[in-house]
């Protein structure tokens, strides 16, 4: 586990670079990512390449014993090439194109754009093909950030064509598929088919469900550009990609196929104030803002370790105050080090810190840094400092792995978010709340797309995988048949791959084997009562209930409120040697935890009492980290490890590793 | 009374078609209204028609003696007509044309949408001329939807133009009559007038007015021209168009006047849910969510009941949960039973569900149905049966006929909402403060235009009706001078047919048969102070204050807060037989009630006891229905009448009906 | 002093005219404004000029001795002017033109536009050259106002690039100054430059204030144009124009040197609602909604006291209710009286009425005047008589000349409010923070620019300078060396000139004389802690926090709360004979009181006890207002004064005059 950090020469004078340097290497760091926007540094002029300074900067990192990760700086086409080729500009909705001045400026479908991709990849990559202090690489920046995965210009009409043509054997097909018999909607051929631009009303969810994942695809195939270009200048690099976090519109999984291992930029404190299942900034007080939502930032590191299928990167860290929405709170002492070790526990091998030092102009002037924008040290740098030489202590360690997955599906998240039916429905937030009620039993939660080796886990929860086709049906079916334990939530198979709804009730598919069915579904307002049991408990539950019907599935809870009061709503069957469960409310915390608890049970998989508040076991290769999140001390009972870092007491905001299992560890406040 | 259903048989297999149609006539549907999207289905490729399927769905129809009621598909033109003639495309302000994907993208203006409009009407109507079981037609569908009267294309700025040519003398008298003197907006001919498009700051209101009235009346010329095609292939048939409850930029009035009927579409929670003047969703709770506000759905019956002059439809009736925005609660037990006897007691002929069965792809997939997706009863079936077999023992009713209306101008809506004066000012709310309290005094209110014949009526309210004419203004004065009693509101008679303030103060033309004018109006935000006294005493009121200067007039109420305390508010005078009263102020619930008492009392019009909660007397041609959409029960005292359904007591949910006048009951709360 | 009234002759019929001007001098009225938007009326067809009926209206004014203040009709450009040359619109940043309809559809830089207004401006000033009852000229009509300033047009592209040549030595020096090695926004020459459209993410901020400042600079352009013609003219006739209030987009010292005085448009109510420092309309309740709260209308008076460099004009008073969004109470009784009042004590020489009379028809029929209309006495009238009698009682005044500035620095505000880094930033609402205990303690407070002659003042206020050069740094801190007391607070003195952070920790150039830095900055969301010491006592705080560190400087406060706790948050220095202060919070008024009262006595400025809520005192050329806006009496001892208007009690609503300086005065709640 190692440590790295951001840094744009480009934005200093060269004098300074020695000694931004040699300060790293100080601070323990190892890899040093740059050049991610520098374009217009390496070619100024259309065709004259320059990339002098940038290996000037790369031979100073090395001769530290640093390695340095690049980037390909797509993501900022310089002024001229938008001049010379306005084509290449994504387009809203309404057909205004992205002007120049911010970033993320272009199209994925663009072939000129590609063209010229390929052209500063290819000079790039050639001029740095075997230099031993390049470890590797970062291919572009941020997919999608700022909204621009989906474009609606000329090219992606083209393209989300040439996609259909592909996806579907005739036009008749496609109708069927996406049940075009409605409002009128068929078409004559795929010639006819456009972009989902401005309607009248809502659009037609099948044809946004294929846009979204023709959307999602073109920076796959994009990405891939990047990928094998720099593979064929060099076979010994890695390449990387800079994801952002639980993020709509691009499958990470897919795009992390091509690459050797995926990354993903931290922003504990930004995350924190967006995420739908925290409260607002306004009533979360100081503690949450200055710390950040461990399960928020937790769970990224799980999805990014799935779609790596091994360790992954943190490539941006948060190192100290950042430019958050709506808010920017310091952070509390000790929180670089906090996410840093977090991050580590759930399997990242690098975390790099963004960046080295606050940029003093820009659009980022209000993002800290580990120095201060006079080039001191900011508040951050010696936590980072400490951090390093912590990870020096630990030996290295293989990625977390859990018996416990849950399946995260693109597709299902774009069809819930197109047709969400509550302004309270969230995908993310729904798969959290199972993730959260886990991890406060110390469980390891992997997060794995619905293509993964389901055999690998004891227990499968599937939170609204809305949309299941034959095949997943089948293989989830048989994984119950083997013994695994699957649990169901609200939406779950409810329809095709096609966003239709089948002519069997929901969970359809997977229906014989809950031995129930989806009677009912309904989503319901703050303020409506909202009362379930679940094995003879009341609980409380929101914003979404159904009533089921069961055929040979036992009913473990019942509604409690409303017209469907006495309706079944939690069934559970078993088949084979394992059992399918289907929850169907949101539940909150407490109900969430008894049906986590009880799934673990069935499925032979170790609970640790229930973590106070904040504080969360994350198990790595037999370590077990004990973060504090929150600001009242707690002890630790090692079971048969011993603590190799950290005291038996653990403060708010700090943290112990234990060389034994997390279930092994006894908890408690302190007294 | 009779029952129908929306079916589309173009959604289902052919196969299934007689199993659902027999289900229906078991269910005592009478009414089946089938393609009102299928023009790509009437027309697959263009010029080739196929009416065979629908004319297939119209006999097996038949063979259950129930009778089709189809639909001009115009709503939904196909992509191919689309790709002919883009310029037939809708416009939103800025330009940008609405796109092929949802519904409602074509212009009423469009001389190309005409010409297919009326090529397609005249094949299908030929084809179905004579046919038996086709009782009628419903023109397009609920026009205007998702805001579509209002277009800003080409052709409707030739049209405006053209029509402002007709309404003006010249453009002298244009310029007279909107006050283009106002920062230097005058033409010098009609060629310079635009459509209202983006500007800097808010349009002159004149413009407006009328640019509203063209966009109406652009509505009614499109209908017409499917009312007379319809007439000329069949005079046999009935024609009705299914209008979208209490909606702002249409005049049900003025588009009715072509029909035999008009009809609405009744979706009681989604309507509860967007009033103005009902809680907001996390504050309305439970009850409110599951049963829906009696007055928003009941005032809708009466505006349609007074757009037909007579009986009405319901032609689509809510049939369950449905894709109700924001939270979609299923409703009650009992509910869809309510509503429909709601209807039929306000005078609705055919209640037709809204639909058949829950439709397994496009945009209305969480739209509930009689039946499931699967093809089951869904929740609503039984109720819907039981509910036609209850009619079927009721005997055939007049439309019911009140001895008080509302008036209603859409003149008024339009001008007081393009200068609201309030974020709380709503035309259909301040209406409803008045139309509440009457309703719960059991009267039968009409909701009438102000062409309606006025001396039918022992009492008027007049709500904000704010552009009084000169002939408006005297058919008032004689109204009352022959003994009616007439009540003015906040902002009446404030205005000219041109939105102008007249040289009169308010009540302008009314004010010397009230003897009184408006000295002062304001709006005030909650938290202010707003208390008025009425009749000795104390009342809250809202939103509005006017203060009064009486002549002859005699105070009946004055201001209690603010700097206008002391001033007189609310003014009554005898005019010949009757008297003007004019309400200063927008009364909450307790005032509301004791100016509707006094109203009745003074027009010598029965009045109950005010009734309790939800609960609401209904009557019909000599019968009244006790409908209870409460949860409480109530015991009913049928006076002189006898119970035909029902119970003495009527729980929440639940209704009875007697074969007595309203006044004759007494309801009380069981105890 | 005295009073004015806004006159519209083109609304009204020509035989009402002098029935209006007489009553006008029966009200004490001096000076009429007319003509602002009747282009149209004075050259109703291209090339046919008539002013004649301007001139009657003049010579109608003449003859009861009050003069004209006639306007350059330029805000609204007839439609024949727009259809000839629709180029002249300004554009909305997606290309979208401002349609005719409403006011200000012109474009600052239109080449076009500058030479129809030069011919319509010399006709009209030619016509009355000499006139003698035309005192002087308003040219155009508030500036900007519904976001005008601004404009994206092809003509202001142009504009925009030969601006930045005289800025910027070459396109280097701007990449360089703009900072645009970041995300590769460099451009390699002027004709690359683009304005700032729609763009993915945030713009540079460095170029929004470059084109902010253009944007700005091309109204100072416009209106000199207006202003050399009119001289050409005649020279003895006074120019101004009327401005905005605390307006953003428009430097209003800029626009003023070409001006002989400015003048602005004052409306409590209006702006009472709107400021980010008022509670919002449904918690500010009766009080403040009716009487408008001192401060934001005194900070205005001020603010355009400091741009004419002596006394000012309202050239629009509030009359009545008005337009006010989103609500529109009655003022109070005797608020026109008062804001009158208010006004001339700040320094108005003028105060004049908007309007004389409700205008019947357009956008502003909810506007109120003087007169309703009807043509009778609206509300004001009185009053406005009443003070027109007593302004004739009270000598002419010198414009009041504070001992204490706060300076204005329109650059600062652009760049604070492009990175806000909070939602509650507003760059007003932190000056106001200041300017309301400063008031509250009785002292007159100047607004300046930063290119004011500082050395007049004792004490300087420089809330949120966060541009600061070094000749401006320079010029500050030589003032301090020279005995001056300086207050530096949030953000102050953070950037140079460019919005760039400095090599050096803020205060950057005044850190050496405050002997301290700011180490780091943060925004607080409501709800988390915000309590700070100042001298030993514990005060809350809101929305910014920094933490200092001291070097010479001495700590006066430090944070109580947060991860700062015991960080030095406010420190001071003595410099020379003077002293620099740097206060790192938002202050609540408490604490703002003490630091306000910290800076008056390091001032030697006397200092009064704190009024009682919303009563101030104004001091001008000697004599004392007493102005309550509050609702509970106050009583006043006159000190070595006496009372030349009012009593020794001063009621709610009401004010008095004493010739004595306000800190010579004693006001006490009444008992
Ligand atoms: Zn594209
Ligand atoms: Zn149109
Ligand atoms: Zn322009």
């Amino acid at each position: 586990m190692h440590t790295g950090v951001c840094y744009f020469p480009e934005h200093w004078p060269r004098e300074r670079w020695a000694d931004d340097i040699e300060r790293m290497a100080e601070a323990g760091i190892e890899y040093v990512r740059m050049a991610e926007f520098a374009w217009n540094r390496m070619e100024p002029e259309p065709g004259e390449y320059d990339f002098e300074w940038l290996e000037a900067a790369v031979d100073l990192i090395g001769e530290h014993d640093m390695q340095a990760v690049l980037c390909t700086p797509t993501a900022t086409p310089p002024k001229w090439l938008l001049d010379e080729y306005p084509e290449i500009r994504q387009e809203e909705p309404d057909g205004t194109p992205l002007e120049f001045g911010s970033r993320r400026h272009y199209c994925f479908n663009s072939a000129v754009y590609w063209r010229e991709s390929r052209r500063i990849i290819e000079n790039l990559a050639d001029h740095f093909a075997g230099h031993e202090h390049v470890a590797g690489w970062q291919t572009d920046n941020e997919y999608g950030c700022h909204e621009t995965v989906r474009c609606y210009c000329d090219d992606c009409a083209s393209a989300f064509r040439t996609w259909l043509r592909e996806y579907y054997d005739s036009i008749d097909d496609l109708n069927e598929a996406w049940g075009n018999a409605f409002w009128s909607q068929e078409y004559r051929s795929f010639s006819e088919v456009d972009l989902p631009g401005p309607t009248a009303a809502n659009h037609h969810p099948s044809r946004l469900l294929d846009y979204n994942r023709f959307a999602s695809d073109s920076v796959v195939e994009y990405n891939r550009l990047h990928v094998d270009l720099l593979r064929e200048a060099d076979d010994d690099w890695f390449v990387t990609h800079n994801f952002m976090g639980d993020f709509d519109p691009l499958d990470a999984f897919d795009v992390s196929e091509d690459l050797d291992f995926a990354a993903w930029d931290s922003y504990p404190t930004l995350h924190t104030q967006d995420a739908p299942d925290t409260p607002a900034p306004e009533e979360m007080g100081d503690d949450l803002q200055r710390a950040g939502d461990p399960d928020v930032t937790g769970m990224n590191h799980a999805l990014y370790r799935g779609a790596s299928d091994g360790p992954f990167w943190v490539m941006e860290n948060q190192a100290g105050d950042i430019r958050a929405f709506p808010y920017s709170a310091e952070p509390d002492d000790g929180m670089i080090r906090l996410w840093t070790h977090q991050a580590a526990a759930h399997g990242a091998d690098v975390v790099s810190y963004f960046r080295w030092r606050r940029c003093q102009f820009g659009q980022e002037q209000y993002w800290g840094a580990l120095n201060n924008y006079d080039g001191a040290p900011d508040r951050g740098l010696e936590e980072a400092t400490d951090t390093a030489a912590e990870f020096e202590s630990l030996p290295d360690l293989d990625a977390p792995s859990g018996d416990v997955a849950i399946l995260v599906d693109y597709d299902s998240l774009w069809a819930t978010h197109a047709e969400a039916h509550s302004p309270d429905f969230d995908y993310w937030a729904h798969l959290r709340a199972y993730y959260r009620a886990l991890r406060r039993r110390g469980v390891t939660v992997d997060l794995v797309s619905t293509s993964a080796d389901l055999e690998a886990y004891a227990a499968l929860v599937a939170p609204s995988l809305h949309l299941v086709d034959d095949d997943l049906a089948d293989r989830l079916t048989a994984y119950v048949q083997d013994g695994g334990e699957l649990l169901l939530t609200i939406r779950s198979a409810m329809k095709d791959e096609h966003d239709h709804l089948r002519d069997e009730l929901a969970p359809g598919p997977l229906a014989e084997a809950l031995g129930a069915h989806v009677a009912q579904h309904e989503s319901l307002s703050p303020g409506v009562e909202t009362q379930v049991s679940y094995d003879g408990e009341s609980y409380a539950y929101q914003t979404w209930a159904e009533w089921l019907e069961p055929d040979d599935g036992t009913v473990i809870g019942r509604l409690e409120s409303g017209p469907g009061t006495e309706e079944p709503a939690i069934v559970r069957n078993a088949v084979g040697d394992g059992h399918v469960e289907y929850v169907g409310v949101w539940p909150e915390a407490d109900l969430a935890d008894a049906i986590s608890v009880g799934l673990l049970e069935r499925a032979d998989v170790p609970v640790s009492e229930r973590l106070p508040g904040r504080v969360r076991l994350t198990e790595r290769d037999g370590y077990t980290w004990v973060t504090n999140f929150g600001t009242d001390a707690v002890t630790v009972d090692a079971g048969s490890g011993t603590l190799v870092l950290g005291d038996e007491t653990v403060s708010g905001r700090d943290l112990a590793v234990v060389d034994a299992p997390a279930h092994e560890l006894e908890i408690d406040l302190e007294t």
